[in-house]
């Protein structure tokens, strides 16, 4: 039913009518979602639930982290992911900072931080990256990734301790 | 491009209003204003014209650059260029790969590549970036900056030749 009024609002806002309250109601449930969002990321990743994180995704996704062109389409998002996950153990907590909804497109940024440690062995990294998402709602109301960037707050990944 | 297709037309159907040429004019008169947009900060940068670049951005910017944390509001992204354009000699080109429109919101995102030369001296850097924008269309329909995140395409900055 919120994420129905989400809709709703978003599309009432497109068209320039609605009201404030019913605005800040479905920008509310937005936020809600994005956080149930992103722990499902922190879940996915701790449990390597490939399958799991890629179904947040849409087709046409695109990830664009540093130190490598944009990786475009969920096949390529799979690959990616599949490599990451099978060479890490990952602990990553997202948290959002500000969730602002256009209609049916959904931005939100944020800190990860955490540590992924090598399966092969060696120190564990300590993360700490910020995050832009660009989301859209579905027919059925949930929010899936189409864009997702990120890189370092620091110069430099640092051991963990 | 299905899913922008699908958002269209289900609020063209809730609101009755515009036609599918209309929209595409519009898609097309963004992606062109980016286009323009993207080349002004390439100008700004190289003739460091520091207050050309701040008219582009809105109060609320936020830019998110790798390397360090969130650079929040107009005054601080002020601060961050003003230290830059006077620390770098900057001959860069930003390349737009793909540009969306959502009502008053614009994502594009691109390639931004180039070079940064030490003003006090130095070898200059090749910088190969990739970049996404959210945009906001304006009272007079200009498209000002709100929220701007940028990494490498590469793991290390390069010593151009």
């Amino acid at each position: 039913m919120k994420l129905l009024l989400a809709f709703v609002v978003g599309s009432a806002v497109l068209c320039s009518v609605g009201n404030a309250s019913e605005r800040a109601e479905g920008a509310s449930a937005d936020r809600e979602a994005v956080r149930q969002l992103v722990a499902e990321f922190d879940r996915c990743a701790r449990e390597k639930d490939l399958e799991g994180f890629l179904s947040y995704s849409l087709d046409d996704v695109v990830a664009l982290g540093p130190g490598e062109a944009a990786v475009v389409g969920k096949a390529a998002v799979r690959a990616w992911y599949q490599n990451f996950y099978a060479a890490f153990d990952i602990a990553m907590v997202h948290r959002p900072v500000e969730t602002d909804s256009f209609g049916d497109l959904v931005i939100t940024r944020g800190d990860a931080t955490g540590t992924i440690r090598p399966v092969a062995g060696g120190e564990a990294l300590q993360v700490d990256n910020k995050y832009l998402f660009a989301l859209k709602r579905q027919p059925n109301g949930s929010l899936k990734v189409w864009r997702a960037m990120f890189n370092a707050n620091g110069q430099t990944p640092q051991a963990a301790k």
